[in-house]
C-alpha cells in the first residue's frame, strides 16, 4: 500500500480544490461530504499523508477520532440529529474511493435510512449553510 | 443519554458472560462479534463505562481507536484480509443497538458484501478458532 498524493483529499489538503470546510487543527480537517448520505454529513481526514487505518500514525488516528467525536457533537447541537453513524473504509474491498484516511461522521434521524454512496449531490447553497451552522456549533 | 450498567458488554466486562477475547490492555477489551458480519469481524469497547462517541471520555475513545487499528492489521494478517470497514453507531437513531460504546472492526474480500447485522450467528466452534488466530496475530 503506498499514498498517492493526487488524490483528491491531498488537493483539498493543498489548496487545490475548495471544499465547504468545518474544522481544521494543527493535525485533522473536517469538511462536508459532497455526496452527503444524509444532511450534515461530514468527513474528517489528517493532514498527514496516510492511505487509511492501517498506516496511520498513532497521533494522527487520535486526533481525528478526537475531531470525529466534536463533529458528532457538533451535529446534534446544529442540526438536531437523534443519532450519529460513523463509518470508516480501508482498501477497496472495505469500501474505499478516495486513498486518503478518512472518517464519515453522519447525521441520523429516527427512521430515516442512509442514502447509498455518491447517490446524491448536495447543492453547494445547501452546504455553505450547513457548513455555517456546524461551525457555529463547533465554535459555540 | 445515561448509562446503564446491565448493558451485555458491560456484563462481559465484569465477567458476568463470556466473549472470545482477542486483545485487553488496561484501557480497552476486543472479542469476536458473535453475529458476524463477515468472519472474523471484531469489537473493540472501552472498559470504563461510556455510552457511545457522544460521552466517551477522550483517553478512552484514543484507546479504542488504537486498539481498532491493532486488530485491523491483526486481520489482515491472520485472515488475509483484502480490506477492512470499521462502523461506530450512536443511538438508536444511528443503528446502535447495545448501550455501551463499541467500534466494529470487519475483515473484507473483493466482491464479498456484509451480511445484514444480526443475521447470521457464528458457532462456538468457529469463533474460538477465528480468536485464536487472531490472537496469534496480535502477539506475533
Amino acid at each position: 500500500m503506498t499514498y498517492d498524493p493526487g488524490n483528491i483529499f491531498a488537493k483539498i489538503l493543498r489548496g487545490e480544490l475548495p471544499a465547504f470546510k468545518v474544522y481544521e487543527d494543527d493535525k485533522v480537517l473536517a469538511f462536508l461530504d459532497i455526496f452527503p448520505r444524509a444532511p450534515g454529513h461530514a468527513l474528517v481526514i489528517p493532514k498527514a499523508p496516510s492511505r487509511n487505518l492501517l498506516d496511520v500514525e498513532s497521533a494522527d488516528l487520535a486526533a481525528v477520532a478526537a475531531a470525529a467525536q466534536r463533529i458528532a457533537r457538533a451535529q446534534v447541537k446544529a442540526f438536531g440529529a437523534e443519532g450519529i453513524t460513523v463509518t470508516q473504509h480501508n482498501e477497496p474491498a472495505g469500501g474505499q474511493e478516495v486513498f486518503h484516511l478518512h472518517v464519515h461522521v453522519i447525521p441520523r434521524q429516527t427512521g430515516v435510512e442512509l442514502r447509498a454512496p455518491l447517490s446524491y449531490k448536495e447543492t453547494p447553497e445547501v452546504l455553505a449553510e450547513q457548513a455555517a451552522a456546524l461551525k457555529a456549533a463547533l465554535e459555540g
